[in-house]
């Protein structure tokens, strides 16, 4: 068995990982980002199309405030962006899908990279290698910590590596490009604009997971369905000493809400989920407080689990606002479903990845679970219209968990990656 | 100054109290009691209506059940009531009102005395007095421990009186024979129904409370406004086990309620209470709880705060219910107004029991808070009119508190009582 | 393949399910039946103990108060128990093992069966089996809805069975009549005195949950762990009017209560449970409820789960009522272990059954979860000391579900059981 | 009657308050205010005490943080403070006591002026007379919004004119400029070092709350007992998704809380307040929250009344980290008792500003609720040791209500209050 990745295109690799980490950009920020990676597929030959092109833009969920999208606009501007085509991602709209028509008849197979960082700081200490080796995040408050910006490379890679055996490949190759995978609240807005309509075969990939340097899932079905909420309870304030019955108590209708959505019942057909990870009420100690604002998230084993939960709390929601004579607002800011992935293409993949020198463990199936993944919007479209679809994990040792602030993983499952991808497209399309 | 109860009255005063002790009637099934009123007033001369004359049957509130009143009619049947008049108050009809139209023009002046018992089972034990002189309720779980055997007797007292000196009395008197003053059930309905429409001088009256035999106030204003309330969560049963996101849980609804009912916010302008005193709910260890019943009072040092805490709470147990999935049913079962007496009435009315051989200590006004009393909505009413009213407390020593099992008062205080009222007669009317 | 009850055993045990049917005595009043069972099983020839030789009184959870054990003792000597047998099993102590040595050296196999009714009033309507054939229970509010009528009459069978095939027959043979499985009740008092320390198999059997005649299963692996409790929140009364500062009030306690076990979170490792299924409270409308009591369950995967649940729930019940200055008492009036079948046992259980003539249907595993079983507390006892257990289900086709009121199962279940336990005991013990 | 307030003194004050104005010092900070205070007194020739000499350090409830403290300071060296005098008040020791020795005995006389400052942002508008005048805060989001620094104007215009008529006096006065009585946080410090503990005579004085200029009030006896708690509970983070039992949730134990504090009971001795201002938990959307952190204050219309609701608040708060297994710690950030002022003063300051040209509505008592004050602690204190004390209102008219960001006072009423503070000196010590 040959290894299909040669020494240029891992070193290259390598570059764009650390310059993207360098430059870590949250969900729906990754203007700079997207404006490296368009022109250089672009320049390899690929079809590219982007932005409204690839994205509903009101399916987009938890968009940052437009002073945040402009602030960071302007990041970009100073920090690297290719100028030309930053203005083409203004506002957040960062999705890119580049297309390779093969010249010969054959299947369409779609593969989903993600792009975005994540809200952290990033440790600047000895022993955290990005830290060490000098690209750590220029970006106060952002970081790659959970490996997204190998998972870009990667597609840069495979589009090189497709691009370099074109004569080998049949169909059409699909490279899809997405942000804010993080609080699952990107891709719903590409699979609504079409993207993978016409697709035969899907295969999204991750990093690490906990599977170390060597090893390779084909199949993960282990991601809960999940909806992110964000609540406003809005009340009245007033003197707490002089006029209490004047208030309407924001702070306490969301005490009563915690409490009772904590208490939703479980489901007798699988694991589900809440959280109210943060709450923030009042102003001042002696004043009725007049606002209430929640993070929620609610998690299912299956898409209907979820939906129960969901519901569940949504009446919690507006039954505490009524007890306590208060509105409340609540905005869906990520959504993602189960899906299980497509048994004949998890076989398919592992037996591929067989073939592969890069790993000395295959495993077909996987239910480890794993947290969300927006990955399920574009598996779910391609089953309900026929296609087959699967995730996959490519192990990487780590060096702390994701979304820890010393997270870092294991350079060396790039080239593993592209090589097993490359091997799917020859074999998948070819059949 | 001359008492103006003779021996024979008192002594039959003292007989009829006892009587009635012995034959306990709670609210609504004071058939024997009135059934036995009745024909003693006519007897007398008085000019009687009853029932549905004097009580409008959908404004009582916390009727007893059909089976209970039925029940009660067969024991009164079997225990002394007068079979000819017990028909006519079947079905917790239990009001009365006597008129005297006496032979010159005048003013209309009423007095209202109440007739039930409460549901307290009395001490069957030495040192009880009612029990060592064998007249201790033969009624189960009955007992006249708030003095309104006292009160019946000393109205009966009264009208006796009235009628004797009927050529000294001016104008028209009524005598308002009143049931289920306890849980402030019985007032409204009464008052509804019109019978103090043309009452310019109103007078309640009660003994006790704190204030000893031979002391006398002309004007209690520390009566809380007050509003029962019966609620009812239901819910849907379901296994906990086996099939938990099934049921709908009316325990839980009825918890989230209960702990924002007592959290509802103080009112600047006064005092204001509630509680819940009750809470049954579920029907198994292992069954989602398919019902929850709770028992709940509001009360306000005004009228306008009572209401305020009652507007609250109706938001808070909707709005447990929508949090919970289930619906909620709300009674009223028990109302009672604040109500502050017409000054110069009370004035006078202390003016006229200086007068009287029986009290060494008269003050005009106390606002001691004495719970709540349903005689408040006869005394607005009557000031809206533009009547007077008030509300009079004749001390008598007590054996032990109000609604306690060892209750007794001194029955001394029932002529006490006739002489002062029989005094107001003359005295108001002939001005 | 020959069936091995004959015509006279099967009208047999019809003639004494329907006498226990008619007699149905719930967790620990079991006196009128094992005052027939000891004597029956005596007279074939089994060496018996019972009571406090079997039985650890204070291991013995949710036992009823002295006055209904008396009340019910009366009964059972006024509706044909046994009289010589019947001062035996006074107080509640009605467990009993029956013992058959045989000839031949060989393993201790122990069989499992439950006596106990429901407190649940039988359907008294047309369509009802047992009530149009006069065998509908004469104790009142007690039901045998579970089928343990058919559990006794099944070990009865065996007995009688095991007895007739003695000289096949190798090693010992205990056959465990055990009360008060309902509620998870009985079955440590019986294992905590020993009877199963030397078992070398142990099998229990139920019919019916949900299997249709015909069918057999050999290992049921879903019992879930659970812990009954039985909580009192004891406060203070006081007037809510006139003194609410004076109360410790014990059903908002509860309340706070109630909603903090609902929310006690998931287990990340299976499924979990909690439910309060009864809450009562307080005792007037205006009094600062001095008293309240719930009735709750908690239930886990495995017992460790359940652990986790119970002792996050005694956290809560203190926590709760140090909030509000009340005092806590918590009794677990039932509990019951997860355990997971012995796979050779089960294994060899499934191919004996294949043997069975009653049999159309087997499966070796199952893992319906069918809520929980004290037997598991025998299995893990023998488990730890080196033995086998299983749990198997005997398959009857149910006019309605277990616990209901209208339940009835297929007698013709009961001749398949005793032929596969019959099977087992030749095979088991003769390898 | 003559004014004893000169126009050079007049003008002198509003410089001063138009100073303090623009320089705004919230609690503890008011480190430029003092070191231009005690330089002004020292040149009048008073006997000046300071810092540590008439504060307590541990006793100050509330103080900012190190930080805080320390870049304030910077602040106020580049912001006009005296140089000389600014580093005694370092670290928040900015209480000044001024001692006026006359040469005639008498008794000792303090009266009491709070120099802090507001967090509020001065609003920064048109109509809003301190910022059209060019005088509104200069110290973001600190703002002069409750009148102190007229306060402040005031003690320094008494000092000059008491010094103006030291030969009419008789006696010792005493000044006391305190730091923090918003939030009730300076005035413990002081009274513990013993600052009253000789005072005969003690009088603090408030400019408006809701009285107009020319009225003056002699005895407000309207305050609240309270108590301000900052809370905090600490508990375990986890994945809420992956590991749910291993959290221990800081963010339920304070919904739990919040719930139970609001419904701490009503006290029949008179009115009571609690509130939760804020509360502020958890670090991320799915994680379990590991720390929640609150601000409330309890309140009660004597100290007995707010002792209850502040110890039944800390058993609330144990319990709910005990029901969560969680940490609670709890600081008490200020405390105020209530105070009737002594009787006799209040009838003599009356009498004293009937003779004040100054004022033509003279009242001597007030009981309106007019929130709390820590110049209790000195009332009591003084009250204790045989001392008469009081709290006196000089009427202002306002632009907006106290604590608005458009607060503004009437600077015409300075002059009045020097006025009779002043004759209060000459007629009090000369009796």
């Amino acid at each position: 068995m040959e290894k299909l990745v040669g020494d240029d295109l891992q070193e290259g690799m390598i570059k764009w990982r650390r310059d993207l980490h360098k430059h870590a950009e949250s969900g729906f920020l990754e203007m700079r980002t997207a404006s490296l990676v368009a022109p250089y597929l672009e320049s390899l030959g690929y079809e590219l199309k982007w932005a409204k092109d690839v994205m509903k833009a009101e399916e987009r969920m938890g968009v940052p405030s437009e002073e945040i999208l402009d602030a960071h606009y302007s990041w970009a501007e100073q920090n690297g962006a290719d100028l030309d085509w930053l203005p083409k991602f203004k506002g957040g709209m960062t999705g890119i899908v580049a297309t390779l028509q093969t010249d010969k008849p054959g299947p369409v197979l779609a593969y989903r990279f993600d792009m975005d960082a994540l809200d952290i700081q990033e440790d600047m200490a000895e022993g955290h290698m990005p830290f060490e080796n000098g690209f750590a995040s220029l970006n106060a408050s952002k970081m790659h910590a959970c490996g997204h910006d190998g998972h870009t490379s990667i597609g840069l890679g495979l589009a090189k590596a497709l691009m370099d055996n074109k004569e080998k490949l049949a169909g059409t190759i699909k490279l899809i490009f997405q942000p804010a995978e993080e609080g699952t609240r990107g891709a719903k807005s590409m699979v609504e604009a079409g993207v993978v309509d016409d697709v035969d075969f899907f295969i999204a990939m991750h990093l690490g997971t906990g599977v170390p340097t060597g090893e390779f899932i084909a199949g993960n079905s282990g991601f809960l369905a999940t909806t992110k909420l964000d609540v406003a309870f809005k009340g009245v304030a007033s003197h707490a000493g002089g006029k209490p019955e004047e208030g309407r108590n924001a702070l306490t209708a969301a005490s009563s809400a915690v409490l009772a959505l904590y208490g939703i019942p479980r489901h007798s057909a699988g694991a589900s989920r809440i959280n109210v990870g943060v709450l923030a009420a009042g102003s001042g100690r002696n004043i009725i407080a007049p606002l209430a604002e929640m993070k929620l998230e609610t998690r299912g084993e299956t898409s209907e689990i979820n939906d129960y939960i969901r519901s569940q709390a949504l009446a919690v929601l507006n039954g505490a606002a009524a007890m306590y004579g208060v509105e409340v607002e609540v905005d869906i800011v990520g959504e993602a479903k189960s899906s299980m992935p497509s048994s004949k293409l998890v076989e398919d993949l592992a037996a591929i990845a067989e073939e592969s020198p890069y790993f000395t463990k295959v495993t077909a199936w996987s239910t480890d679970a794993a947290g969300s993944e927006d990955a399920t919007y574009y598996m779910e479209r391609v089953k309900e219209l026929g296609g087959s679809a699967t995730y996959c994990i490519v192990g990487s040792d780590l060096a702390a968990g994701h979304h820890n602030e010393r997270f870092d993983f294991d350079e060396a499952s790039m080239p593993a990656a592209v090589d097993v991808l490359l091997r799917s497209a020859w074999n998948l399309n070819n059949k």
